[in-house]
């Protein structure tokens, strides 16, 4: 952030008085910039079993699988978002019910809340965002082409509790060092 | 938002290609400015009983009682800034540890995360945003004069699951038409 979304001035980031943590404040209209995590929320909807997967159509991971997800709007509810992402990128209608994840990745300014999910309507379609979209059992997640950490870590949680035959929330956080596949 | 935060020029208004929402662009350097809810992280902290609330020293809601809670910051997880706001704003030491309430307010493009605290050293004391805070029992809650609705149907879940001897995560949405205490 270089200038004041509010009056166009030149910002300086330094701490404001009786704050803790430095922030952009323009001089000229007084307004401190604040910046803040960002909230992502997706699904795992399943139906006959399987799991509804995307492959990715846009950058960051290109061609990789990914759980349908992404950045909550303004003016919905968490499980709104959830339910909007998979139509925007699977084009299924589905009702996001229980919370599932809750994953914090400090080091990137996200928080994930994964739902699980009903299906509405049997059918499936690659979004914009998507080349292709499809159903995985267990034993048929490409995990060696999952886009992102969170979404493994979903997943596993996922495979797991079905097979105790319960599922409960899962809250965890994801750090650089944690593994391999990014987040 | 009426300049662009990275090179200062105008922005417009419109749906960039390939979107469906209206977004703050910059025709000068291309950034789309994407605007998102915020969180809101805090903590319910029992302590022999009774539960701690802190009375507002800042707007909105100035003079009113409110559990510590506050805006998520970069570089945390959900569960660590709940617990900095509860010692920013009661000078508590607690550990966040089961979330128990997420409470989407879409008109206010605002999301709550609220966790059952352990306190781990005895002492409390008003920190800069706060008039006073004290421990309350269940009857000693002063319900009429709750900062925000979340705070009043996060208490009003604590207490009914405590009756039951035992919690569980509450979801829900407030909106506007909900009732009469401001969220």
């Amino acid at each position: 952030m270089n200038f004041c979304s509010h009056c166009g001035a030149d910002v300086a980031l330094r701490v404001p008085e009786g704050d803790t943590l430095p922030r952009h404040i323009c001089d000229r209209c007084g307004t401190i910039h604040y910046l803040n995590p960002k909230l992502v929320v997706g699904t795992v909807t399943e139906h006959e079993g399987r799991v509804l997967l995307c492959r990715r159509a846009i950058e960051p991971r290109h061609g990789f699988w990914t759980l349908p997800a992404g950045f909550m709007e303004n003016g919905e509810s968490t499980a709104e978002g959830a339910a909007r992402e998979t139509r925007e990128e699977a084009c299924a209608e589905v009702e996001a019910r229980e919370l599932f994840m809750l994953i914090s990745v400090p080091h990137i300014n996200q928080v994930h809340l994964m739902y699980r999910a009903h299906l509405l309507a049997p059918d499936i379609a690659p979004g914009e965002e998507s080349l292709e979209v499809g159903w995985f059992g267990e034993h048929e997640i490409p995990w060696e082409a999952l886009a992102f950490r969170t979404v493994e870590v979903t997943l596993r949680h996922y495979f797991a509790d079905r097979r105790q035959g319960r599922f409960t929330l899962h809250c965890c956080d994801l750090r650089p060092h944690d593994g391999v596949i990014r987040a």
